[in-house]
């Protein structure tokens, strides 16, 4: 049964198809409130479980900005030749890894930055909410729900 | 000449290479501050000369989300492959196009939403920054845009 957005008239992901999207993906972007502003950052991330994780450079930017704060973190696929597509989006706090047996079994889960330079910092979403949109192609998407 | 990103040690994009790329996407996301928390929209958006256009339906959450507040507007492209790609940032605020012969102007410009439903409002985007920034090598990919 398909479940729609009363809001946006899309159809909502399940809560597997969410899922499988967090996995299959490598590049999201992390949403944060710096100062009063929005800020949006690409990141690469590796999926630890429910929790979306990616590394940081000490003294940087996106460190401040993101480390202890609420973020909205948010992968999409979309094809323009037949204008659909998907999207996924975690809220939750992005809170460091103090724990060095943490960190060291976080290094073993194959994330290799994209970007040169020291990363040393490991950042954790626990997601608090988890929602997936879909838009375009499949057919009586608007069937009722 | 080739400008490094002191914080992130990330390849700049030139002014003209940011433009480029705006003008060849279709999908772009929207981070705003909604209350005190960051909140990320998905959008599909036309350039308008340097502005960034999109259209929204009245009373949605992403409607009162995002007029008459600054935003940061967000498009990229990766390629797992070869580890690279590249992403552009707008920051701005994001503001209702309220004059008709605008309004009729700017549904000229050939954007077609890709959900279904009204979406009788126009926002612009002003932008006031606009920064872009390359990962991995992969020279003369991003030539044509």
């Amino acid at each position: 049964m398909k479940r729609v957005d009363a809001r946006s008239g899309l159809e909502m992901l399940s809560e597997a198809e969410c899922q499988e999207h967090l996995t299959s993906q490598a590049i999201g972007r992390l949403a944060v409130v710096a100062g009063h502003d929005p800020e949006i950052f690409p990141v690469n991330y590796v999926m630890d479980g429910p929790n979306v994780a990616f590394r940081t450079a000490a003294g940087t930017k996106f460190n401040a900005s993101v480390r202890s704060t609420r973020v909205a973190f948010e992968i999409d696929g979309f094809d323009e030749e037949t204008r659909s597509g998907w999207s996924v989006i975690v809220r939750g706090r992005a809170d460091e890894v103090l724990s060095s047996a943490e960190r060291l079994r976080l290094d073993g889960l194959g994330l290799r930055p994209w970007a040169d330079g020291e990363r040393d910092i490991w950042l954790v979403i626990r997601p608090e909410v988890v929602t997936g949109r879909r838009v375009g192609a499949a057919p009586d998407r608007f069937a009722s729900g």
